[in-house]
């Protein structure tokens, strides 16, 4: 039998932690006595509790204690971390530590340092003194590397004790919510987001063009809602398609129907933008008038086109290598704080392994397993709306409006 | 080898229907000759086909004769149809002939009668010298039922010369379509159909009240939209609740949350309902103030309430017998031009059997299953829309209410 | 402010009792202090806590004492259960208790009298000096109901000490787990279950018969799994038509494709069913010689067939009036002990409103919206799996027969 | 008003062609007169047909063409191909043609030569005398591109006169078909392919992995039945994992269960591989003892990973440029007879447009959705199951391994 002491801090009832702490202790059937525990009397006290848990040897005792770590224990005693050089490029030391997409600080010489670039699936490395997230095939050799679990305290987010509506829309998914009341909310939250210096992003794919909500996402972008935009090749032609050829993969939007040729527009328009030398040099030369990319060039909004292998093309602006395009992602998504996901599974899941879980996501598919599956995948701060992206963006870009109209009002009179 | 002469007539070709004859002909390895063939040169004029259908044997020859049959063939000699009484009450006769859903002739002491009341299986009876559709439960002893297919002609609709883009949005089943712009071309074609004195059903699901649907489904009714609403215990009750308590199953829609003590609004709502009396007697006594059901009692639309083993209470109106539902549904169909079914895949089916295939059908529902079934039922002239009907249904109000608006206003200039 | 002391006995933290009951307090913005906690020290103990709960008045503090009365909570001092006389048959008095599915005790003459036949959503009212669980529509006038929620209550399942891998299997609906061992562990379950005396219903739509899954079900009936079958018109007919013409809907299963003239099968099957005099007839006159009907008959399983608007006929057996379909599926499912529903919405959501909380759910169906809205339905012991029934019901049967033979083996040797 | 005569050869009738014509003469409102026609009189004779096709002017005229065109249509005199030189590299001439995935000529110098790797969406040029099909961005400055369609005549499939379950079971997309059946009928068209020497391609996702299927698709690969794999970083990850630590993305398959700890496995095993110097070297160190990437590499199998932005890693095989990706599929899918597709939209869509329309697909997802889409793009001869890999492909092994038992035992009597 062997046994450790652990602690939790915080929220510990009402933000599930001890309760969760317990659950995972029992469903491993490991045990455990509470040595200590005072419970916050009233909503706006921390509560502390110490537990000795008990395995039934030291590996049963240490995957008790992974899944502990997971959920913001700590060890008492501030133990340092424990480091290994990388033997080679792209080669991490046995027992390296993976990351969650929670705040997450390491014990480095005495000193709490929070990692930076958090996010799901990666590693840690001690870089000048700095705690960095990397990807395992950034790792060069002889990089420090996290191993174990000592001296790494991960935090996840407590239950605010002042819920806003947004906050309690998360959770479920299902077609039967009141998609105008949601999206109401959204509204409200992208616009105190904004007034509070907030950056937003926008993960989109082509049914954005095929559903008719481009010229939406275009407003959007021009009014400055949008800080980023990270789709792939499709949007983005369909999107220059309708701007030259006023069809979206050949469909007459006016009519739902395919136009006679209209299955070369797509070619065409590709070869257009190529011949023009990009995007932005067909922005500037005129041949592209107006819509989603149209509005990024205009207004110096980023936006990051990854490849993917059913693109034709592509268009000169898309980052082919896979690799190349997700640490361009996580470049651009430092410093945002809302991302809204509408209708791509592919670029939404790899966004969602790029952000901590500080960070606000809306995800917005027709398809309720894809909003689920989004869910799943750890972000904490996430809600899931089940509806036609064709209706609910022009449908959110005229609540942003009328909101903004009756701020001006209440602020002119 | 038996072999038998048919006659084909119409737009055989544009129609697909001696497409699909011959198709038949050959999926049943049957053999055909073409006896005679003459193809309308312009694409006004009609065609003629005369075929010689040959099969291994009788038995063979009768299965391709009957596909042909329900795709428009005619034996050329007109045959008198075949008659024989049912043996007992819902007992038929054997080989009793089953119906289409597509306008359909007997020939009876040599005339031609249109079979009243035609729906997708069932059966024909002649009563009082009529010709009319029967459900397999209505059949009476002594009843002359038809049997075999000589001397009866399905009609089915043709493809027409001129098409509108409502007919053009038929046939495929995506949710990669224009939203907005199928709702602006079917809130044209129920402007044109109301303007000739078309009349309007919509069969809707309790998603209609949860969604938030309901208050513009309600102005549509008031604003003389629709002629009739056939549902069940669900819509009614939680439309019922939101006027009295202002949730839907517990939710308040303005938060998309769940109020405390919501769970019992729907039970309370039921209970309050039948201590009135039912729903016209709650409307009157002023216990219901607005909404889908309100609407229909101040504006005399018709209901029927169809019941379901899944309903709580049920209200007073609700016709808890199927067969009996089904019957008042079947009545209340007659004349009507056009269907609107609206997130219910229950109803929409029920309905479905029960209309001919010249009546207009849209049907709107946010999983693409349901759609693809129901298109799949036989309605020839359906439109599938896969969308959220809580942002669809207060589109097409609105955009109901603008082309009125237009069209005034280009009257009064 | 108004305050009431409330308590709270049993697995309070792992359980998540307590952070539900805080939750919930925080969530309804109401405040709370914590009077007294004794926690378990080890997981065998029970715990037990003692809160003022504070609202801004009465009502809001009546609002979080109904939800935190649904998941547990017990006013100390013992109260008597209030009772009001319904003013008139199906009519309630103000204010009456709407049941959980939990099991419920009232406090009735100073003893605890458990609620029988307890389900979602219905009232309670007190007969013969036993507490009984009523649908609002079998109320009668003079009936003394339960109001308020004084000396009510409920007892939520406890999460087990000692947790199966079926219940661990619970909670998320995916499609991407491993189908082959979830089907090894539910055969595992049930014949357990069976051992121990459990009885298992099974309900069911016409998908097992289009999906090639009826004769495996059929099986399953003849060697004694299956203790009654719930379901409706549809199911039975195309079982029946299987025997008679080797088709389901007129397809033939073994190719997938209609048969020409399959189309008035089903039609046919049931006008000779009816002409029989009804299902058991009709397999005692040797007309239905396989399937599940059949084996119904032969192993007098019972069946209940609950009708709806979409049936053709229907069959003699099938109860039209839904009403009565319900009370007799309520009566059936008394000591049941697991019910296994198979691709049927409609009939598994009207079941699971009929079942406690304490019967093993087991719900089946491709789409993965239908098995989370069965799992939103508040059976705690439910599993949901994401597949085809097509294959999942042969292989489930394949597996229970391997696991009877292995254990015949090990008891031979 | 322009005119022009084209002709059609072929089984025009049953194959569709000639009322898929006029159908797309009157969609696009232009007019037509049937100069010619003479109908084959029994089913294996072709019909010829010569219509004068009118529009209002030369473009519309030529649109109606265009559609024609991409149905069979020939232009009565054998016109030259037109050839352009591409201005740069990855630039186009104006109008250049874009492919259809159905077998293609070109009239160059007098010789009607196939235009070699024809897939959809791609441009042809001739280089050494050859037609070759070529992505966008593989045009060289100075390649001589086919514009417009003179001279280019494209070869859609016939209905084939003796026609297979097989071809039967495509067109509709519905979750209640006979699963079972329908693997029997692809086993009987896998086995009899390979027979014939016919060659197999899978293309599979990592749901592959997590529902269980990955032991069968290693038996399938092991036992030569597939004789390529294309996929993705993620199906490799969680095979090899399973093979090194049990898990798929750490759930153990035996429980559906996370393994504590296990949410790391993933990584680990990447690294772990990285560090062997790749899958291959990881076979032949002993470090892969089992599953489908060791059978692919013990057998020779080509395998082809292809990089995502979703990709953790990646494994050192996957090709992180999509561009190349793309390029080394199409290669390796030359000479490949079936393709199956399981439970990845990405990938099937990808190879669905790099294949010709002869290449017989079958797509397996438990979306509807997905499958539709998939069916959609135009791969005529594929047939889509809606069902569950986790079972479809355990039993379509079985059923492959009992057809080769039966038949050796037939040929050894």
């Amino acid at each position: 039998m062997n046994a450790r002491e652990v602690e939790f801090e915080g929220h510990l009832i009402d933000s599930m932690i001890l309760p969760k702490a317990l659950d995972a202790i029992l469903d491993l059937e490991g045990e455990f006595e509470i040595l200590e525990f005072r419970i916050g009397k009233k909503k706006e006290d921390h509560s502390y509790a110490r537990l000795l848990v008990v395995g039934r040897d030291e590996q049963h005792l240490q995957k008790i204690l992974h899944v502990l770590h997971r959920i913001g224990a700590k060890i008492p005693e501030a133990e340092e971390v424990e480091l290994k050089p990388a033997p080679a490029d792209k080669v991490l030391p046995e027992n390296f530590y993976v990351t969650t997409n929670h705040p997450t600080f390491v014990n480095y010489k005495g000193k709490w340092l929070q990692v930076e670039g958090i996010g799901m699936d990666k590693v840690i490395a001690i870089r000048n003194g700095k705690a960095v997230c990397l990807f395992l095939n950034e790792v060069k050799k002889g990089d420090l590397i996290v191993v174990g679990e000592k001296g790494v305290r991960v935090v996840p987010p407590e239950r605010p004790r002042k819920v806003s509506h947004f906050q309690f829309m998360g959770g479920s998914v299902s077609s039967e919510r009141p998609t105008e009341e949601l999206i109401e909310i959204i509204a409200e939250e992208i616009i105190n987001l904004k007034r509070n210096g907030g950056r937003v992003a926008v993960v989109a794919g082509p049914a954005i063009d095929h559903t008719g909500a481009r010229n939406a996402l275009a407003g959007m972008i021009r009014d400055g809602y949008i800080d980023l935009l990270l789709s792939g090749n499709a949007l983005a032609v369909h999107d220059i398609e309708l701007s030259i050829f006023g069809t979206s993969l050949g469909m007459d939007l006016r009519t739902g129907r395919p136009v006679p040729g209209g299955n070369r527009h797509h070619l065409y328009t590709i070869s257009k933008v190529i011949a023009a030398g990009g995007i932005r040099k067909a922005v500037e030369a005129g041949i592209i008038k107006d819509g989603i990319m149209y509005e990024c060039v205009k207004n110096n909004i980023p936006f990051i086109l990854a490849g993917s292998i059913r693109d034709d093309g592509p268009l000169p602006e898309v980052i082919t290598d896979v690799m190349v395009a997700k640490k361009a992602m996580r470049e651009a998504l430092q410093n945002i704080d809302m991302v809204i996901m509408l209708a791509t599974m592919l670029h939404s899941i790899a966004v969602g392994n790029l952000l901590p879980s500080t960070v606000k996501t809306i995800c917005v598919d027709i398809n309720p397993a894809t909003v689920t599956k989004l869910m799943d995948r750890g972000t904490a701060q996430a809600i899931g709306v089940v509806t036609d992206v064709g209706l609910f963006v022009p449908q959110l870009y005229e609540k942003l409006k009328e909101k903004e109209r009756e701020k001006r009002e209440i602020m002119e009179e």
